[in-house]
């Protein structure tokens, strides 16, 4: 490609609303344009970076042997019907009226969809196990859409679905299908890590993200450096502590400590490890009647550590909160406590309630806690001679950094990440909602087991950027660089030395097979650099008059700190010697 | 590819709705699958030729120097609320409200996306020309979708559009394409013709749609076969008669046509030549006041000879009728005729109207007509003598077969074609109402001359179809076939011979780079050629135990009539000799 006949288009500034580096960066580079809130244009330069996703992902695909399918982004609502998604999603699912007031979707996923060619095609447990795949656009009414492509409203996806005869089948077909995502995410040349994360309901350890590491990730990821442990913090448990509870040493005594609400302010006050404290959060969940209305509600009190953070999706698994739970009430609070949050605690309580102590919590002696009191706090307090031992004990709380790996090799790291794909085992929860039945050997019909595989095409340069980056702009992996290589002449309308090197570097590495930009947009030597540190092409080579005189060209990776000389006739295999793919 | 670990699900018989050839195999072919009215799964089979359709086309708009961008798919409702075509469009646009009340549109085309970037990004005639292109989801809420893919609501159309600094340079940028196209198009091994058609205001002859020729086809396209002249029926001329006006030769007489109120109907009952007779049809346009409210009428009596058809595109540009006509209301007829429709004429009205005569008409002498009185004709009627020369004189027919060539160089005649392609040269249309400029030479600013150039990529299948089948199922072109080829071992899973043999081949096939795909599924040698015959694949070769010990397969192209005995060792140089592309 010349760049005079594509369309090169960069900015000095990026807008006001790009928050984060890879959408301020995509803007700049003229990767995207956008058109609405969470909608963008993908421009050229950016569109080839995505076909080179595309591509990896398609290949690999492949060769697991799913095969590719397109659903239609406007799905009518008959199918989302039938598993109760139409009514049940939120506004993010996007809903259309049609000429004759049908109800459609834009899809956001394709379950339905695929679950419904699965009931058609597969007929036989001889057809098994099969995967479905498309690269297709979708849409998700994001109420606040953000950070360019990472958050977008409209976006492109790889989805695919497994189709199996029994969970154990289902399970390999979800094996074959993590194995695959490694060798794709090991081909985008980025540093990740798949993740053990929640499978909700269906339980076990079949569900998996793939995350790429970059400091300003939104999810929290989870590993062990001395093992191949590694979960999102949803998921990864901290054990309990193998001590045993030591024998209370302190008399329990209340303490004033006004204004000082928070489990620091009171271990600074008092000057004690916030190890000593523990924080009150109070739920509630309601009570229905017969009919289905709310008669009430039943209030919990968790415990955790004061240096400690409530995991939500552990929580959730409690025996009694699984239906759904919410933080209580401020009357709920004081009907039970009798005061308000900030001086919360487990002692002299007005009304009893459900008590779960965090694992770590339930082995700690001398605590200090909350005195249902404002500003006083109560310290010294000990399980089983100041309260009763508690209802639960479970791991409710987010793992730290330090925290002994759930695999017992060794002490668990944190750090941050971007989630660009998930392989999930589903279970029969579609097919069971759908009817979707094959005939087994036994000649019975049985639903199928279903996965779902995704991988966000269009979000993966956003974090592939995230984690590639300097204060010059893109640092891109060769195997999903716009261009893998720009040449660079400096004078090229002035100097026909400088023109015919250049054509020919280009036609020679064109002939190695190499993605080449010639830059012949006629660009100062700076403006041309500084563009392309923009968009982050990986491997230059700029030819000027002076260094083609003693016949070398200046070769410079994107990583590079300065340029080498190269002698002109090694220039193109010296390019192809430092390309990674 | 082989079939086992590939989706191939024929079909018996085609669902009731489908009412043309191309739908039927589609279905029965396994290539789509319905979802709902106007939108389907893109199914393995189906997709496949979807896939080379879009790379041939990206391959030949890359060569032709356009460049690939992406629209979205949902589009904010502001850009085309800027040309009034948010308001003025049908219900076929499909239109949305997001989670917070904004209005947008699911993309028919991106005339108003693309003008947008243009403003934006070509700031200067030195970035001019530029052609940005997409192959994208569309979507047109059609009445009454139908015939599959032919007529669908979400369809994958390649969208293009060029930008100009003149008139000049964007014929020369239509022409570019025009070329491109017919490159696109006879890569697809698909009979075709580029015809003129209209360009509506705009004028001149820079549209032509690109039609594949097939007797089913909804358009009639007009060529000389003695010439290169090819248009559609709306756009092709009918030359004045060269002849001049005979001398009335007859009196005017009444006669009576009890009950025959057709053309052809009273020149069977009198005995004479349909083509002495002229039809009326009776036109009104609405006539406002200040308001713009309709204060009246005018009515219009277009004059065609019996066997002639009236050309609405052609009457649409007579002064007077520009603005939009309809036909008149019996109200109106019986004002200015006396009489309902089936005897209406020109001689002896009520109340004066605008007469326009074809160009065939005005020459014609001793003619018949209705008398303005229910069942009676009159014959023998001459202009000047009966009534006064017409109004008008205006080409106001479509062709007939037989006509002479516009060009000059012999005879029309007429075939059936599917419209596929569409170039077009839009001129400012956009660019104004959207206030699209780019600073000229000159330091002043200017519209941008647009083209626009379209290709309907999921259309093409089905069209390609409609010209390619037979009794047994699909043709299709090597070019865009699911498969090149197909290897049909007979008794696989018995004969080790025929499996290696198949195996064999199957390798070198894919040595030589050909889409070939191994039958696998261990069918019965009549439903394996059924099934495959049926989709259409081009090229086929058997094994058999039989054939093997003597060294040979049977090779046979979908469009031979029997198979020939191949030397297995040639087989591969076989096929490819006889592939197409």
């Amino acid at each position: 490609m010349k760049a005079s006949s594509f369309l090169v288009s960069t900015l000095k500034e990026a807008p006001a609303d790009a928050e984060v580096a890879s959408h301020r960066l995509m803007m700049r580079a003229g990767m995207i344009k956008k058109l609405g809130a969470g909608i963008y244009n993908y421009m050229p330069m950016g569109l080839r970076v995505i076909r080179k996703v595309e591509a990896i992902v398609r290949e690999e695909m492949n060769r697991a042997g799913a095969v590719e399918v397109a659903m239609p982004v406007v799905q009518p609502a008959e199918y989302w019907q039938e598993t109760g998604r139409f009514e049940k999603m939120g506004p993010e699912l996007l809903r259309i009226r049609d000429r004759h007031g049908r109800d459609f979707v834009v899809q956001p996923t394709s379950e339905e969809v695929v679950t419904d060619i699965a009931r058609q095609e597969f007929r036989s447990y001889k057809q098994l196990p099969k995967n479905l795949y498309q690269i297709q656009t979708k849409f998700r009414d994001e109420r606040r859409p953000r950070f360019g492509l990472m958050r977008g409203r409209e976006f492109i996806m790889k989805d695919a679905y497994s189709f199996d005869r029994s969970p154990e089948a289902a399970q390999a077909s979800y094996q074959n299908m993590a194995a695959a995502y490694r060798r794709i995410f090991d081909r985008f040349g980025l540093r990740y890590r798949a993740v053990a994360a929640d499978s909700g309901a269906i339980g076990g350890d079949l569900s998996e993200e793939f995350q790429v590491i970059a400091a300003t990730g939104e999810d929290a990821i989870v590993y062990c450096p001395q093992s191949d442990y590694a979960a999102n913090i949803e998921k990864a448990e901290a054990l309990a502590p193998t001590h045993a509870r030591p024998a209370p040493a302190q008399a329990m005594e209340k303490v004033a400590t006004p204004g000082k609400s928070t489990c620091a302010d009171v271990a600074a006050l008092l000057n004690l490890d916030i190890k000593r404290t523990v924080k009150s959060i109070v739920l509630a969940t309601d009570v229905l009647d017969d009919q289905g209305e709310i008669k009430g509600s039943e209030v919990w009190l968790l415990l955790l550590r004061g240096d400690h953070d409530m995991n939500e999706v552990k929580v959730g698994k409690l025996p009694g909160l699984g239906g759904g739970f919410r933080f209580a009430s401020l009357a709920e609070i004081d009907a039970h406590f009798g005061t308000k949050p900030g001086y919360l605690g487990p002692v002299g309580l007005k009304l009893p309630l459900k008590i779960v102590a965090d694992r770590e919590v339930a082995l700690m002696a001398d605590w200090i806690a909350g005195a249902n009191e404002a500003d006083f706090h109560v310290t010294g307090i000990n399980w089983g001679r100041d309260l009763p031992e508690p209802d639960f004990v479970a791991d409710i709380r987010n793992v730290v950094d330090g925290d002994a790996s759930p695999d017992g090799k060794g002490a668990l790291a944190i750090e941050r990440g971007i989630e660009v794909g998930h392989v999930f085992y589903l279970g029969t929860k579609y097919s069971k909602a759908m009817s979707a039945t094959f005939l087994d050997e036994d000649g019975k019909p049985r639903h199928f087991e279903m996965g779902c595989y995704g991988i966000g095409v269009t979000r993966l340069p956003a974090a592939a950027i995230e984690q590639n980056h300097d204060e010059r702009g893109i640092v891109w992996p060769d195997a999903i660089a716009p261009f893998t290589a720009v040449i660079c002449p400096i004078g090229m309308d002035r100097s026909e030395a400088v023109r015919q090197a250049a054509e020919q570097l280009y036609a020679e590495l064109q002939a190695a097979g190499i993605d080449v930009l010639l830059d012949d947009r006629g660009e100062r030597p700076g403006a041309m650099f500084a563009d392309w540190e923009l968009i982050g092409v990986p491997h230059r080579v700029v030819l000027s008059d002076r260094g083609l005189k003693e016949g070398t060209v200046e070769y410079q990776h994107r990583r590079d700190t300065e340029a080498s000389k190269i002698a002109l006739a090694d220039a193109a295999a010296h390019v192809k010697g430092r390309i990674v793919l």
